[in-house]
Protein backbone atom coordinates (compact mmCIF):
# COMPACT_ATOMS: atom_id res chain seq x y z
CA UNK A 1 0.00 0.00 0.00
CA UNK A 2 1.25 3.49 -1.20
CA UNK A 3 1.86 5.82 1.87
CA UNK A 4 -0.58 8.56 2.52
CA UNK A 5 0.38 12.19 1.59
CA UNK A 6 1.01 14.35 4.79
CA UNK A 7 -1.12 17.57 4.43
CA UNK A 8 -0.89 20.37 6.15
CA UNK A 9 -3.84 23.26 6.33
CA UNK A 10 -3.27 26.72 7.37
CA UNK A 11 -5.57 29.92 6.49
CA UNK A 12 -5.95 33.21 7.64
CA UNK A 13 -9.55 33.78 8.91
CA UNK A 14 -8.29 31.22 11.94
CA UNK A 15 -9.25 28.11 12.88
CA UNK A 16 -12.44 28.09 13.39
CA UNK A 17 -13.25 29.54 10.29
CA UNK A 18 -16.12 27.74 7.47
CA UNK A 19 -13.80 28.10 5.30
CA UNK A 20 -10.73 25.99 6.43
CA UNK A 21 -13.18 22.91 7.51
CA UNK A 22 -14.35 23.14 3.85
CA UNK A 23 -10.88 22.75 3.32
CA UNK A 24 -9.85 20.19 6.11
CA UNK A 25 -12.65 18.19 4.36
CA UNK A 26 -11.09 17.76 1.15
CA UNK A 27 -8.02 16.66 2.64
CA UNK A 28 -8.94 14.31 4.10
CA UNK A 29 -9.66 12.40 1.24
CA UNK A 30 -6.49 12.80 -0.24
CA UNK A 31 -4.06 12.04 2.63
CA UNK A 32 -2.97 12.65 6.82
CA UNK A 33 -4.09 15.78 7.75
CA UNK A 34 -2.66 18.58 10.27
CA UNK A 35 -3.75 21.62 10.89
CA UNK A 36 -1.98 24.52 12.00
CA UNK A 37 -3.79 27.68 12.35
CA UNK A 38 -3.97 31.35 13.95
CA UNK A 39 -6.75 31.33 16.99
CA UNK A 40 -7.96 34.55 15.57
CA UNK A 41 -8.80 36.37 12.31
CA UNK A 42 -5.66 37.26 10.33
CA UNK A 43 -6.70 38.95 7.26
CA UNK A 44 -4.41 41.40 5.62
CA UNK A 45 -1.17 40.28 7.51
CA UNK A 46 1.02 40.10 4.31
CA UNK A 47 3.76 38.19 5.18
CA UNK A 48 3.98 39.21 8.78
CA UNK A 49 6.33 37.00 11.19
CA UNK A 50 6.22 37.41 15.14
CA UNK A 51 9.79 38.26 16.28
CA UNK A 52 9.07 40.88 19.10
CA UNK A 53 6.11 38.31 20.81
CA UNK A 54 6.15 35.02 22.05
CA UNK A 55 3.85 32.59 20.32
CA UNK A 56 1.60 29.78 21.98
CA UNK A 57 0.31 26.76 20.42
CA UNK A 58 -2.77 24.88 22.15
CA UNK A 59 -3.97 21.13 20.80
CA UNK A 60 -7.42 21.22 19.40
CA UNK A 61 -9.83 18.12 18.74
CA UNK A 62 -12.85 19.69 16.53
CA UNK A 63 -12.35 16.68 13.98
CA UNK A 64 -12.02 12.75 14.92
CA UNK A 65 -10.44 11.96 11.37
CA UNK A 66 -7.99 15.53 11.45
CA UNK A 67 -4.55 13.90 12.54
CA UNK A 68 -3.41 16.75 14.77
CA UNK A 69 -5.04 20.25 15.33
CA UNK A 70 -3.50 23.22 16.58
CA UNK A 71 -4.68 26.95 16.88
CA UNK A 72 -1.44 29.08 16.95
CA UNK A 73 -1.38 32.88 18.63
CA UNK A 74 0.69 34.03 15.44
CA UNK A 75 0.86 35.22 12.25
CA UNK A 76 -0.29 32.71 9.07
CA UNK A 77 3.29 32.55 8.45
CA UNK A 78 4.21 31.66 11.77
CA UNK A 79 1.62 28.57 11.81
CA UNK A 80 3.82 27.32 8.54
CA UNK A 81 7.28 27.85 10.35
CA UNK A 82 5.84 26.21 13.73
CA UNK A 83 4.19 23.31 11.98
CA UNK A 84 6.92 22.43 9.59
CA UNK A 85 9.62 23.31 12.52
CA UNK A 86 8.36 22.38 15.64
CA UNK A 87 4.99 20.16 15.25
CA UNK A 88 5.95 17.93 12.18
CA UNK A 89 9.62 18.25 12.34
CA UNK A 90 9.35 17.46 8.66
CA UNK A 91 8.33 18.78 5.36
CA UNK A 92 4.79 18.38 4.65
CA UNK A 93 3.85 16.59 0.73
CA UNK A 94 1.52 19.51 0.49
CA UNK A 95 0.99 23.02 2.36
CA UNK A 96 -2.72 23.82 1.66
CA UNK A 97 -3.88 27.71 3.29
CA UNK A 98 -7.65 29.00 3.31
CA UNK A 99 -10.20 28.70 2.09
CA UNK A 100 -10.19 32.32 2.18
CA UNK A 101 -13.64 34.17 2.68
CA UNK A 102 -12.71 36.60 0.03
CA UNK A 103 -10.47 37.03 -3.34
CA UNK A 104 -7.35 37.12 -2.97
CA UNK A 105 -6.69 37.77 -6.93
CA UNK A 106 -4.47 40.36 -8.34
CA UNK A 107 -2.89 43.17 -6.37
CA UNK A 108 -4.76 41.38 -3.23
CA UNK A 109 -1.94 38.75 -2.93
CA UNK A 110 0.66 41.14 -2.08
CA UNK A 111 -1.42 42.02 1.60
CA UNK A 112 -2.87 38.14 1.87
CA UNK A 113 -2.14 36.08 4.90
CA UNK A 114 -3.77 33.07 3.08
CA UNK A 115 -1.22 33.27 0.20
CA UNK A 116 1.60 34.39 2.56
CA UNK A 117 1.62 30.89 4.45
CA UNK A 118 1.52 29.27 0.99
CA UNK A 119 4.31 31.73 0.00
CA UNK A 120 6.55 30.29 3.23
CA UNK A 121 5.83 26.82 2.82
CA UNK A 122 6.87 27.46 -0.95
CA UNK A 123 9.96 28.84 0.26
CA UNK A 124 10.82 26.04 2.18
CA UNK A 125 10.52 23.86 -0.36
CA UNK A 126 7.03 22.77 -0.10
CA UNK A 127 4.41 22.26 -3.01
CA UNK A 128 1.77 25.17 -1.51
CA UNK A 129 -1.76 26.41 -2.59
CA UNK A 130 -3.84 28.92 -1.37
CA UNK A 131 -7.56 28.98 -2.20
CA UNK A 132 -9.75 31.97 -1.64
CA UNK A 133 -13.23 32.36 -2.90
CA UNK A 134 -14.85 35.47 -4.07
CA UNK A 135 -17.59 35.97 -1.07
CA UNK A 136 -16.50 37.82 2.15
CA UNK A 137 -19.81 36.48 3.96
CA UNK A 138 -18.65 34.20 7.12
CA UNK A 139 -21.07 31.90 6.15
CA UNK A 140 -20.06 31.72 2.49
CA UNK A 141 -21.37 28.68 0.62
CA UNK A 142 -17.80 26.23 0.15
CA UNK A 143 -19.74 23.22 -1.61
CA UNK A 144 -19.39 24.44 -4.84
CA UNK A 145 -15.39 24.43 -5.42
CA UNK A 146 -14.76 20.96 -3.05
CA UNK A 147 -14.28 19.23 -6.48
CA UNK A 148 -12.27 21.75 -7.90
CA UNK A 149 -10.09 22.03 -4.78
CA UNK A 150 -9.69 18.34 -4.63
CA UNK A 151 -8.79 18.12 -8.62
CA UNK A 152 -6.10 21.04 -8.30
CA UNK A 153 -4.60 19.59 -5.33
CA UNK A 154 -4.44 16.13 -6.53
CA UNK A 155 -2.84 17.43 -9.39
CA UNK A 156 0.04 19.06 -7.63
CA UNK A 157 0.49 16.21 -5.09
CA UNK A 158 0.85 13.67 -8.91
CA UNK A 159 2.87 16.74 -10.56
CA UNK A 160 4.30 18.54 -7.82
CA UNK A 161 5.36 22.10 -8.76
CA UNK A 162 8.41 23.90 -10.48
CA UNK A 163 10.88 25.28 -7.92
CA UNK A 164 9.93 28.63 -6.32
CA UNK A 165 6.84 28.40 -7.71
CA UNK A 166 3.36 28.58 -5.55
CA UNK A 167 -0.44 28.22 -6.57
CA UNK A 168 -3.14 31.05 -6.06
CA UNK A 169 -6.34 30.11 -6.65
CA UNK A 170 -9.75 32.04 -6.72
CA UNK A 171 -12.94 30.99 -6.92
CA UNK A 172 -16.44 32.86 -8.73
CA UNK A 173 -19.37 32.97 -6.16
CA UNK A 174 -20.82 30.56 -8.70
CA UNK A 175 -23.20 27.67 -8.17
CA UNK A 176 -20.69 24.33 -9.39
CA UNK A 177 -22.74 24.35 -12.58
CA UNK A 178 -22.13 27.76 -13.38
CA UNK A 179 -18.10 27.51 -13.60
CA UNK A 180 -16.95 27.22 -16.84
CA UNK A 181 -13.59 25.74 -16.23
CA UNK A 182 -9.76 26.49 -14.63
CA UNK A 183 -7.52 28.38 -16.05
CA UNK A 184 -3.93 29.65 -15.62
CA UNK A 185 -3.68 33.24 -15.80
CA UNK A 186 -1.31 36.13 -14.87
CA UNK A 187 -1.74 39.15 -12.15
CA UNK A 188 -4.01 41.59 -13.20
CA UNK A 189 -2.63 45.63 -13.20
CA UNK A 190 -4.65 46.72 -10.37
CA UNK A 191 -4.48 48.59 -7.43
CA UNK A 192 -6.62 49.73 -4.45
CA UNK A 193 -8.20 53.72 -4.78
CA UNK A 194 -8.07 53.95 -1.10
CA UNK A 195 -10.75 55.97 0.83
CA UNK A 196 -10.15 57.01 4.44
CA UNK A 197 -13.75 56.71 6.84
CA UNK A 198 -12.60 59.76 9.22
CA UNK A 199 -14.41 59.82 12.96
CA UNK A 200 -14.18 61.16 16.57
CA UNK A 201 -13.85 59.10 19.60
CA UNK A 202 -16.30 59.80 22.28
CA UNK A 203 -13.72 62.06 23.71
CA UNK A 204 -13.29 63.91 20.45
CA UNK A 205 -10.33 62.79 18.78
CA UNK A 206 -9.66 61.66 15.12
CA UNK A 207 -9.66 58.24 13.91
CA UNK A 208 -9.47 56.69 10.39
CA UNK A 209 -11.02 53.13 9.58
CA UNK A 210 -9.07 51.92 5.83
CA UNK A 211 -11.74 51.70 3.58
CA UNK A 212 -10.85 51.06 -0.17
CA UNK A 213 -12.42 50.63 -4.26
CA UNK A 214 -10.84 47.98 -6.35
CA UNK A 215 -9.72 49.60 -9.64
CA UNK A 216 -8.85 47.00 -12.45
CA UNK A 217 -6.80 48.63 -15.52
CA UNK A 218 -5.82 45.75 -16.97
CA UNK A 219 -8.01 44.43 -19.79
CA UNK A 220 -6.15 41.10 -20.54
CA UNK A 221 -7.80 38.06 -21.22
CA UNK A 222 -5.20 35.86 -19.37
CA UNK A 223 -5.40 37.88 -16.23
CA UNK A 224 -7.30 36.36 -13.46
CA UNK A 225 -9.44 39.16 -12.55
CA UNK A 226 -10.91 38.71 -16.11
CA UNK A 227 -11.01 34.82 -16.03
CA UNK A 228 -13.01 35.42 -12.66
CA UNK A 229 -15.66 37.88 -14.25
CA UNK A 230 -15.64 35.02 -16.76
CA UNK A 231 -17.28 32.15 -14.87
CA UNK A 232 -13.89 30.32 -14.28
CA UNK A 233 -11.53 29.17 -11.43
CA UNK A 234 -8.53 31.34 -11.91
CA UNK A 235 -4.91 29.67 -11.03
CA UNK A 236 -1.88 32.13 -11.08
CA UNK A 237 1.28 30.72 -10.29
CA UNK A 238 3.29 32.95 -7.77
CA UNK A 239 7.05 33.23 -7.16
CA UNK A 240 9.16 34.78 -4.10
CA UNK A 241 11.95 35.97 -6.71
CA UNK A 242 10.79 39.30 -6.67
CA UNK A 243 13.73 40.87 -8.88
CA UNK A 244 12.30 42.63 -11.49
CA UNK A 245 15.44 40.98 -13.73
CA UNK A 246 13.94 43.17 -16.64
CA UNK A 247 14.97 46.10 -15.12
CA UNK A 248 18.39 45.60 -14.43
CA UNK A 249 19.78 46.53 -17.55
CA UNK A 250 17.87 49.96 -17.34
CA UNK A 251 19.15 50.70 -13.99
CA UNK A 252 22.63 50.12 -15.25
CA UNK A 253 22.57 53.21 -17.53
CA UNK A 254 21.84 55.28 -14.02
CA UNK A 255 24.80 57.50 -12.62
CA UNK A 256 25.27 55.50 -9.40
CA UNK A 257 29.27 55.20 -9.20
CA UNK B 1 13.26 78.64 -10.09
CA UNK B 2 12.33 74.67 -10.26
CA UNK B 3 9.78 74.00 -7.60
CA UNK B 4 11.42 71.47 -5.07
CA UNK B 5 10.92 68.12 -5.16
CA UNK B 6 8.04 66.27 -2.70
CA UNK B 7 9.29 63.51 -0.89
CA UNK B 8 7.44 61.25 1.46
CA UNK B 9 9.77 59.20 4.37
CA UNK B 10 8.77 56.41 6.15
CA UNK B 11 10.13 53.24 8.16
CA UNK B 12 9.38 50.31 10.09
CA UNK B 13 11.60 50.83 12.92
CA UNK B 14 9.55 53.61 14.14
CA UNK B 15 9.43 57.53 13.95
CA UNK B 16 12.13 57.88 16.73
CA UNK B 17 14.58 55.57 15.08
CA UNK B 18 18.37 56.42 14.38
CA UNK B 19 17.73 55.12 11.06
CA UNK B 20 14.74 57.46 9.82
CA UNK B 21 16.59 60.67 11.25
CA UNK B 22 19.40 59.74 9.73
CA UNK B 23 17.11 59.36 6.41
CA UNK B 24 15.63 62.70 6.69
CA UNK B 25 18.90 64.94 7.37
CA UNK B 26 19.99 63.24 3.63
CA UNK B 27 16.28 64.18 2.02
CA UNK B 28 16.03 67.82 3.27
CA UNK B 29 18.97 68.67 1.40
CA UNK B 30 17.34 67.20 -2.27
CA UNK B 31 13.57 68.52 -1.61
CA UNK B 32 10.58 69.63 0.82
CA UNK B 33 10.55 66.88 3.02
CA UNK B 34 6.80 65.42 4.98
CA UNK B 35 7.36 61.95 7.42
CA UNK B 36 4.58 59.70 8.31
CA UNK B 37 6.23 56.62 10.32
CA UNK B 38 4.73 54.42 12.80
CA UNK B 39 4.70 55.10 16.31
CA UNK B 40 6.15 51.70 17.44
CA UNK B 41 8.56 49.34 15.67
CA UNK B 42 6.93 47.41 13.10
CA UNK B 43 9.82 44.95 11.80
CA UNK B 44 8.67 41.93 10.09
CA UNK B 45 5.48 43.12 9.65
CA UNK B 46 5.75 42.38 5.96
CA UNK B 47 2.61 44.07 3.61
CA UNK B 48 0.11 44.27 6.59
CA UNK B 49 -2.28 46.68 6.47
CA UNK B 50 -4.90 47.66 9.28
CA UNK B 51 -8.26 46.75 8.12
CA UNK B 52 -10.09 45.28 11.60
CA UNK B 53 -8.92 47.79 13.75
CA UNK B 54 -8.47 52.33 13.74
CA UNK B 55 -6.02 54.29 12.96
CA UNK B 56 -4.67 57.27 14.54
CA UNK B 57 -2.31 59.82 13.40
CA UNK B 58 -0.39 62.55 15.30
CA UNK B 59 1.40 65.23 14.56
CA UNK B 60 4.59 65.89 16.07
CA UNK B 61 7.73 68.42 15.46
CA UNK B 62 11.15 67.16 15.77
CA UNK B 63 13.00 68.79 13.02
CA UNK B 64 11.70 72.38 12.24
CA UNK B 65 13.62 71.96 8.79
CA UNK B 66 10.77 69.01 7.96
CA UNK B 67 7.78 70.63 6.20
CA UNK B 68 5.22 68.11 8.22
CA UNK B 69 5.68 65.29 10.32
CA UNK B 70 3.11 62.69 11.77
CA UNK B 71 3.64 59.23 14.06
CA UNK B 72 0.61 56.51 13.08
CA UNK B 73 -0.76 53.76 14.92
CA UNK B 74 -0.84 51.86 11.76
CA UNK B 75 2.03 49.29 9.97
CA UNK B 76 4.76 50.57 7.50
CA UNK B 77 2.03 50.13 4.41
CA UNK B 78 -1.03 51.61 6.74
CA UNK B 79 1.34 55.32 7.05
CA UNK B 80 2.03 55.27 2.85
CA UNK B 81 -1.66 55.05 2.32
CA UNK B 82 -2.81 57.88 5.23
CA UNK B 83 0.12 59.78 3.74
CA UNK B 84 -0.80 59.94 0.35
CA UNK B 85 -4.68 59.94 0.43
CA UNK B 86 -5.48 61.45 3.94
CA UNK B 87 -2.61 63.91 4.66
CA UNK B 88 -0.38 65.06 1.05
CA UNK B 89 -3.86 64.66 -1.03
CA UNK B 90 -1.59 63.95 -3.85
CA UNK B 91 1.28 61.41 -5.12
CA UNK B 92 4.86 62.97 -3.54
CA UNK B 93 7.42 62.86 -6.08
CA UNK B 94 9.70 60.07 -4.58
CA UNK B 95 8.74 57.96 -1.60
CA UNK B 96 11.92 56.57 0.45
CA UNK B 97 11.72 54.30 3.50
CA UNK B 98 14.41 53.18 6.28
CA UNK B 99 17.25 53.61 6.75
CA UNK B 100 16.66 50.11 8.17
CA UNK B 101 18.29 48.64 11.25
CA UNK B 102 19.18 45.60 9.70
CA UNK B 103 19.25 43.59 6.18
CA UNK B 104 16.41 43.58 4.05
CA UNK B 105 18.66 41.50 1.40
CA UNK B 106 17.77 38.28 -0.75
CA UNK B 107 14.63 36.75 0.88
CA UNK B 108 14.09 39.39 3.86
CA UNK B 109 12.78 41.56 1.02
CA UNK B 110 8.99 39.30 1.38
CA UNK B 111 9.24 39.69 5.58
CA UNK B 112 10.38 43.71 5.38
CA UNK B 113 8.21 46.32 6.70
CA UNK B 114 10.90 48.57 5.17
CA UNK B 115 10.23 47.11 1.84
CA UNK B 116 6.98 46.55 2.13
CA UNK B 117 6.15 50.26 2.73
CA UNK B 118 8.22 51.36 -0.10
CA UNK B 119 6.38 48.70 -2.35
CA UNK B 120 2.93 50.11 -1.28
CA UNK B 121 4.03 53.60 -3.03
CA UNK B 122 5.40 51.93 -5.96
CA UNK B 123 2.00 49.98 -6.67
CA UNK B 124 0.68 53.83 -6.06
CA UNK B 125 2.71 54.53 -9.08
CA UNK B 126 4.94 56.73 -6.68
CA UNK B 127 9.24 56.22 -7.36
CA UNK B 128 10.04 54.42 -4.13
CA UNK B 129 13.56 52.85 -2.55
CA UNK B 130 13.74 50.96 0.61
CA UNK B 131 16.99 51.45 2.67
CA UNK B 132 18.70 49.07 4.79
CA UNK B 133 21.93 49.17 6.44
CA UNK B 134 23.58 45.56 7.29
CA UNK B 135 23.79 46.66 11.25
CA UNK B 136 20.59 45.66 13.70
CA UNK B 137 22.28 47.88 16.17
CA UNK B 138 19.70 51.01 17.58
CA UNK B 139 22.82 53.13 17.60
CA UNK B 140 24.47 51.96 14.36
CA UNK B 141 26.27 54.02 12.39
CA UNK B 142 24.90 55.68 9.28
CA UNK B 143 27.28 58.60 8.72
CA UNK B 144 29.05 56.46 6.35
CA UNK B 145 25.81 55.81 4.10
CA UNK B 146 24.60 59.37 3.11
CA UNK B 147 26.37 60.57 0.20
CA UNK B 148 25.13 57.25 -0.72
CA UNK B 149 21.80 57.75 0.11
CA UNK B 150 21.85 61.17 -1.61
CA UNK B 151 23.11 59.55 -4.91
CA UNK B 152 20.75 56.89 -5.53
CA UNK B 153 17.71 59.04 -4.37
CA UNK B 154 19.22 61.99 -6.60
CA UNK B 155 19.32 59.23 -9.77
CA UNK B 156 15.79 58.03 -9.48
CA UNK B 157 14.63 61.90 -8.64
CA UNK B 158 16.58 62.73 -11.79
CA UNK B 159 15.94 59.74 -14.34
CA UNK B 160 12.85 57.68 -12.95
CA UNK B 161 12.18 54.36 -12.61
CA UNK B 162 10.55 52.02 -14.73
CA UNK B 163 6.85 50.97 -14.12
CA UNK B 164 5.76 48.86 -11.40
CA UNK B 165 9.76 48.74 -10.46
CA UNK B 166 11.12 49.81 -6.63
CA UNK B 167 14.74 49.52 -5.47
CA UNK B 168 15.74 47.53 -2.64
CA UNK B 169 18.87 49.05 -1.49
CA UNK B 170 21.27 47.64 1.18
CA UNK B 171 24.34 48.76 2.57
CA UNK B 172 26.89 46.32 4.09
CA UNK B 173 28.41 47.71 8.03
CA UNK B 174 31.92 49.55 6.55
CA UNK B 175 33.37 52.79 6.44
CA UNK B 176 32.58 54.99 3.99
CA UNK B 177 36.00 54.56 2.05
CA UNK B 178 35.71 50.52 2.55
CA UNK B 179 33.08 50.38 0.41
CA UNK B 180 33.15 49.68 -3.20
CA UNK B 181 30.79 51.09 -5.10
CA UNK B 182 26.97 50.77 -6.28
CA UNK B 183 25.99 47.59 -7.65
CA UNK B 184 22.96 46.44 -9.43
CA UNK B 185 22.06 42.85 -8.58
CA UNK B 186 19.28 40.20 -8.81
CA UNK B 187 17.94 39.38 -5.20
CA UNK B 188 20.01 36.10 -4.04
CA UNK B 189 18.35 32.27 -3.35
CA UNK B 190 18.36 31.96 0.57
CA UNK B 191 15.94 31.30 3.13
CA UNK B 192 15.79 31.40 6.71
CA UNK B 193 16.52 27.95 8.74
CA UNK B 194 14.00 28.34 11.64
CA UNK B 195 14.90 27.53 15.39
CA UNK B 196 12.52 27.90 17.63
CA UNK B 197 13.37 28.61 21.19
CA UNK B 198 11.64 27.26 23.63
CA UNK B 199 10.11 28.45 27.09
CA UNK B 200 7.80 27.86 29.84
CA UNK B 201 5.86 30.49 31.56
CA UNK B 202 5.73 31.47 34.70
CA UNK B 203 2.50 29.09 35.05
CA UNK B 204 4.18 26.38 33.60
CA UNK B 205 3.08 26.73 29.78
CA UNK B 206 5.16 26.29 26.85
CA UNK B 207 5.53 29.31 24.44
CA UNK B 208 7.93 29.81 21.69
CA UNK B 209 10.49 32.48 20.36
CA UNK B 210 11.34 32.91 16.82
CA UNK B 211 14.66 32.70 16.26
CA UNK B 212 17.00 31.31 13.12
CA UNK B 213 19.78 31.16 10.82
CA UNK B 214 20.24 32.60 7.19
CA UNK B 215 20.91 29.76 5.19
CA UNK B 216 22.46 31.25 1.17
CA UNK B 217 22.31 28.46 -1.16
CA UNK B 218 23.55 31.03 -4.37
CA UNK B 219 26.96 31.89 -5.32
CA UNK B 220 25.75 34.38 -7.72
CA UNK B 221 28.27 36.67 -8.25
CA UNK B 222 24.86 38.80 -9.85
CA UNK B 223 23.38 38.54 -6.73
CA UNK B 224 22.94 40.92 -3.55
CA UNK B 225 24.59 39.02 -1.04
CA UNK B 226 27.82 38.50 -3.10
CA UNK B 227 27.91 42.34 -3.33
CA UNK B 228 27.50 43.21 -0.05
CA UNK B 229 29.88 40.30 1.29
CA UNK B 230 32.30 41.58 -0.98
CA UNK B 231 32.31 45.17 0.15
CA UNK B 232 29.51 46.85 -2.10
CA UNK B 233 25.84 48.64 -2.29
CA UNK B 234 23.80 46.30 -3.06
CA UNK B 235 20.55 47.61 -5.51
CA UNK B 236 17.79 45.06 -6.54
CA UNK B 237 15.04 46.03 -8.52
CA UNK B 238 11.74 44.52 -7.23
CA UNK B 239 8.67 43.94 -8.44
CA UNK B 240 5.04 43.39 -7.17
CA UNK B 241 3.74 41.42 -9.93
CA UNK B 242 4.46 38.32 -8.54
CA UNK B 243 3.16 36.10 -11.46
CA UNK B 244 5.90 33.67 -12.25
CA UNK B 245 5.64 33.78 -16.24
CA UNK B 246 7.99 31.01 -16.90
CA UNK B 247 5.64 28.43 -15.02
CA UNK B 248 2.07 28.84 -16.70
CA UNK B 249 3.55 26.91 -19.92
CA UNK B 250 4.22 23.74 -17.46
CA UNK B 251 0.62 24.65 -15.71
CA UNK B 252 -0.86 24.43 -18.50
CA UNK B 253 0.06 20.84 -18.98
CA UNK B 254 -1.46 19.63 -15.90
CA UNK B 255 -4.88 18.27 -15.85
CA UNK B 256 -7.17 20.71 -13.97
CA UNK B 257 -10.01 20.26 -16.35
Amino acid sequence: MTKKPLILITNDDGISAPGIRALIEVMKQLGEVVVVAPDSPQSAMGHAITINNTLFINKVNFDSEVKEEYSCSGTPVDCVKLAVNEILKQKPDLCVSGVNHGSNSSINVIYSGTMSAAVEAGIEGIPAIGFSLLDYNWNADFEPVKNAIKTIASQVLENGLPEGVILNVNFPKLKEDEIKGIKVCRQAKAFWKEEFDKRKTPQGKDYYWLTGEFINQDNGEDTDEWALANGFISIVPVQFDLTAHHAIQKLNTYKFN
